[in-house]
């Protein structure tokens, strides 16, 4: 099995966050709604299901932990959660809070928002947050 | 807990293919991608992260089955997963079979495709071909 090696698209759009079990915690850098990649420290996987059981379930409790986080810290009207990689093929799941009347409401944010980082304060801040005031365990 | 119903947007745009453990299993009337939808039949569940844990890990197992039928039927370059439930609350997975070239891609799907039903005897076939050659268990 070769190593895990992260996708440099990825690597380029988002920021870590922290390592959960299975999965690099990422907030991709887009300020125009709060948005986490789950990417599996898993190497050659491009889809859910090419993992293997265990880590399916662990990529489940996971996605369900960022929707979590995202909950807390924002209390979004919706989470949209989505295994794409058409682009980037490297597996890592969305986890998106959507609130009614944002940016790319009621549509997918795929393709539909205007690149905006984040200032680097604003990174810090929110890594932070995460990382505090979010129990990354069940 | 009230019964589970199916939402009237769910039941118009798809067709009922089998029942599995915890979801539908439906195919979105789109003949221009094979899309299936998984509608876990838990009444007033709208995000993955509010059902319980053991109804997660049957889910995720439901995904890898659906993404299995698709690639049995279909050979697809990728499959892509998602919850949205931007415009229909009702929690439901599309499963959707992608090719590099389709008239979405590389797109996701949703709001990016014509309506294009499929005709009535395509329907059937499809149904026969998912029950017949899939093996819904792991």
């Amino acid at each position: 099995m070769p190593p895990f090696s992260l996708h440099r698209q990825i690597e380029a759009d988002s920021i870590l966050i922290r390592d959960l079990a299975l999965s690099q915690v990422r907030l991709q850098n887009q300020k125009k709604v709060p948005w986490l990649i789950l990417v599996p420290r898993r190497a050659d996987v491009t889809d859910m299901d090419q993992l293997k059981i265990e880590d399916r379930a662990l990529l489940m409790e996971e996605m369900t932990l960022a929707s979590g986080a995202l909950r807390k810290l924002y209390a979004p009207d919706k989470i949209n959660v989505a295994s794409l990689g058409n682009i980037v093929p490297q597996l890592h799941v969305h986890v998106v809070a959507r609130f009614k009347g944002d940016a790319a409401w009621p549509h997918p944010v795929w393709g539909r928002l205007e690149p905006e980082p984040y200032q680097l304060q604003a990174i810090a801040e929110i890594k932070v947050r995460l990382n505090d005031e979010v129990l990354w365990t069940q």
